[in-house]
């Protein structure tokens, strides 16, 4: 027989009981893969037309909302919650660091859209497939808060794919102010799409910071 | 006879002392008042000649400098309160969110004048009506905080003006770069002044999420 | 015969053992430095042609990278010590606030680099020479944690050194509108820099009010 939970001695000296119960990290898994959703959706935006977008932004918004939803529901449950896997403050704020990454990603798109843009400088899209593979790999990671085991291959890749993705970002800023674009608005615009997709992948690290600051407490 | 605190259970099993003392919410409400005469003089700016704004830059940044003192008065009052209504670190995050609201108000100001801004598009008011509205109720929510009654009301009739909110500055982004301004410069300095007041509207936004955080921990 | 620690109460009535082990004061005035090497790196680059920038660029991203390792070690450290001389979340938030000071101005001279700036507004100048006294400030102010004397003069400082850095900020945003430079994409270069150097004061003020909030709780 398997007890629903176990007790372990906490910081404080005091014994705590440790809930066996996973919806935690099927929850936090959900909000993960909204954020995979939304960077699919998106490099879709990003490779079609000015009208297609348009079409496609509430879709976008929808899944937006989705996770903003399901971020709302881990907060609700870490609250009316006695017992927690971690400290009920980790959870919270990792839950918000995946929200982030969603409402950045629908940032993206709702500008594109807004702006009107034509003629993406190419190189965007090599920075929008960075974090594509940053969603995939914080979807993937979260169960693993369960058992905490093979998480450091987890933020490591993602550091990993963040420099790369920073190389592609200041490339594409040095292009643009190098003359790629001329029309000044057209700059300002291509400024504020790179910038956006950058703090889009800078979120992605910030929730491997909260992984890897939960790992280090609880080793 | 009433006695000034009672006792309740706290969260991990041991009672603490509940202090009936109002001051908490008192101190919010002023700093959450600051905010509205913020909004109304940043109100009044807007609609009225560049000169005329530089001359009441000073009593915006004098009621910036009120708010920041009342912020600092609640961290000072928290930290040296053995009990307190909530959580140390609720009150003070719930200050520091109130204050933002007016930091970035008074930034709108601070640079509208640096621009000496001519001809703002016209549809600045409405969403500036929006930041007003914002205000005035979370200043009526405050002393709401000693009962946490009707305190939905507040955050859901927020959201939704956040909405609204969202939707002019959408608006005005598409007519900035759809060609309502085309000078470059102007461009600029339009798009800073509408993402101003879209942090703004997003500060107030972040003190209802804080609000409806406290409120599902006290239920 | 000086013990290696004391005991306190704290403030929900226990006594927990406050360690006199000063290793944590060096890490922070470690972190500090850093901030002020890379201050000074970023000085000699403004200063200099955009050839120059370019190979000088690499060292302050080295200085940025060994400031990020320090922020690791204290957070680790923290983590890992049953014991610390403040609270866990104190110590973690101002070491993260120390590391934002070196990423800004890290971010200052990649930006200045990317750009390839000719011809920066003069002010630049002293808007960065009131970053590097505000880095210094910090620097000699964090060993005094470990007594908790002479911290007031150094936050008092460091507000009027802010307030002086705001100053020259608006003066610079103002110039910049007012004609001093005509070729909007310049302008657009220009409000970057001039924004990511304030941002970087604002940095070293967040430690400054992380300090005294620290100072304020164990007085």
């Amino acid at each position: 027989m398997t007890l629903p939970w176990t007790w372990r001695q906490d910081r404080v000296g005091f014994f705590r009981a440790k809930s066996r119960d996973d919806s935690f990290y099927q929850l936090l898994a959900d909000s993960a893969r909204h954020a995979v959703a939304a960077a699919e959706m998106l490099t879709q935006m990003l490779g079609t037309s000015a009208q297609e977008r348009e079409e496609l932004a509430p879709q976008l918004k929808d899944i937006e909302h989705e996770a903003d939803e399901a971020t709302h529901a881990i907060i609700h449950k870490v609250n009316s919650s006695f017992v927690t896997p971690f400290d009920h403050s980790d959870i919270v704020e990792l839950a918000a660091a995946l929200d982030d990454c969603t409402d950045h990603i629908e940032s993206v798109g709702q500008t594109v859209v807004l702006y009107r843009m034509n003629g993406l400088m190419p190189e965007i899209t090599a920075q929008m497939e960075v974090i594509v593979r940053m969603a995939e790999l914080t979807a993937e990671a979260m169960p693993r808060l369960a058992t905490m085991k093979e998480l450091k291959d987890y933020w490591v890749e993602i550091n990993r794919l963040e420099n790369e993705g920073d190389a592609i970002y200041r490339g594409l800023l040095r292009d643009l102010f190098g003359g790629a674009v001329s029309d000044p608005i057209e700059v300002i615009k291509h400024k504020d799409i790179i910038e956006r997709l950058e703090m889009a992948a800078d979120a992605f690290e910030n929730v491997a910071h909260r992984v890897e600051g939960i790992a280090i407490k609880e080793a």
